[in-house]
């Protein structure tokens, strides 16, 4: 039996400023880093021990990852980043508070462009001072201008599938530190969960959600560590985030 | 022409308390925070940039070159740890107070312990609480009880030419964050420095040391980033720590 343990970033500024983020590299908030700490430090007080770890681009989830290594007293880990991780691109709403656009377009537009597997939200144009492309890190990438789910889907499965899951039948213990709609992607692939069903999944900030899996990385059981309350609760505020 | 630069990581608790640490695992001060940060931001206004960095698997090297990387806007590059990197091991005076030892023993040989490149320090007894051997980070690995400046020489010197010289010869930009006699050993190498020499040379705290590196990475220039007057400084304090 295999464990996996999947972090979405702590707070960051813009989740605290309720706008869409997407791949813009925004720091995490004082809250952030302390619920990247507590993760760190609940996993190690729950017996959990890791042999590498795997992160985004994007600096929450990175300094997420080192807050919770520190927690974990594994700094030294060797950590793994790539750009396939990043949380899905928002497009042309990157920067845009989440009730300014449910005031402007409905609730129920927001939700098409939160939750909806398959239909991506506006894109950024390419000379948008927002556009990725051009910043180093995503050198030699095809830098989305927009993604729906399913786009996220289709590089986080392969990344999973070629770079993760191998090292995990290997026997490593892997932790992955990443973002709600990249980790998302990874959840529905792994329960199976169809794609009419995955927009009622949310994924709360900075709380670890473990996976046991079998031996053809099948899960047994799923469930997030600590207070289960508090957890739920989490959770249905990411829900209720795009609502006027 | 490549350039390479080297950071000895920020102001430790045990610096702050005068301590010897060696391999012990103590935490950067909110002064060394704020020293690494500012290396950083100080590299980044100078037009530095990197491709990957390179660390020990000691926490205040590993954080300085966090918030170092953050400072300079580059969190996602790769980062390769290696024990070969870590502090000189210093026996059995790992967690000693440089003055009280000084005060025993005399200036002398505490000079002796802390500078000579042949006599290392009293070992740590393999059954001592402070020995590392049984720490998972250093499995596989031959833990030493007690490292002279030679010893440290050659496992850094090794690291360097199987493992940065080459990606540096390839034309890769290279940060490396690593400890006082570590740093010592990797300078005395580039700078051809004679063993009874190099015991005058004393590296500060989380300012970043640049070399200008030929073809063959000799060295052409080489010199501290920020102000010279407060770095000489630094560097005279760090001379004069064991002194009663």
């Amino acid at each position: 039996m295999h464990k996996l343990v999947l972090l979405r970033h702590g707070e960051s500024t813009w989740n605290l400023e309720n706008r869409f983020t997407g791949w813009t590299d925004v720091p995490l908030t004082a809250t952030g880093v302390a619920q990247a700490q507590a993760a760190g430090r609940l996993l190690k007080a729950e017996g959990f021990d890791f042999d590498l770890a795997h992160t985004s681009l994007l600096s929450r989830a990175i300094w997420t990852l080192w807050h919770c290594l520190d927690g974990l007293e594994r700094t030294w880990l060797p950590i793994r980043h790539d750009w396939r991780l990043n949380e899905r691109h928002y497009g042309a709403l990157q920067g845009l508070n989440k009730i300014d656009m449910a005031k402007q377009y409905g609730d129920e537009q927001v939700l098409v462009w939160r939750r909806s597997y398959d239909t991506p939200p506006p894109p950024l144009s390419a000379d948008d001072v927002r556009c990725e492309r051009g910043d180093r890190r995503y050198a030699g990438i095809d830098v989305p201008l927009t993604e729906c789910l399913k786009d996220t889907v289709a590089r986080v499965i392969p990344y999973w599938e070629q770079e993760v899951a191998p090292q995990i039948k290997a026997g490593r213990r892997v932790l992955i530190a990443a973002h709600g709609n990249s980790l998302r992607a990874l959840v529905k692939h792994l329960d199976g969960i169809a794609d009419d069903e995955i927009v009622g999944l949310n994924i709360p900030n900075g709380i670890p959600l473990v996976y046991e899996l079998d031996a053809d990385l099948k899960p047994i059981k799923r469930y997030y560590l600590g207070d289960q309350e508090a957890i739920a609760a989490a959770a249905a505020k990411v829900a209720n985030q795009g609502k006027a």
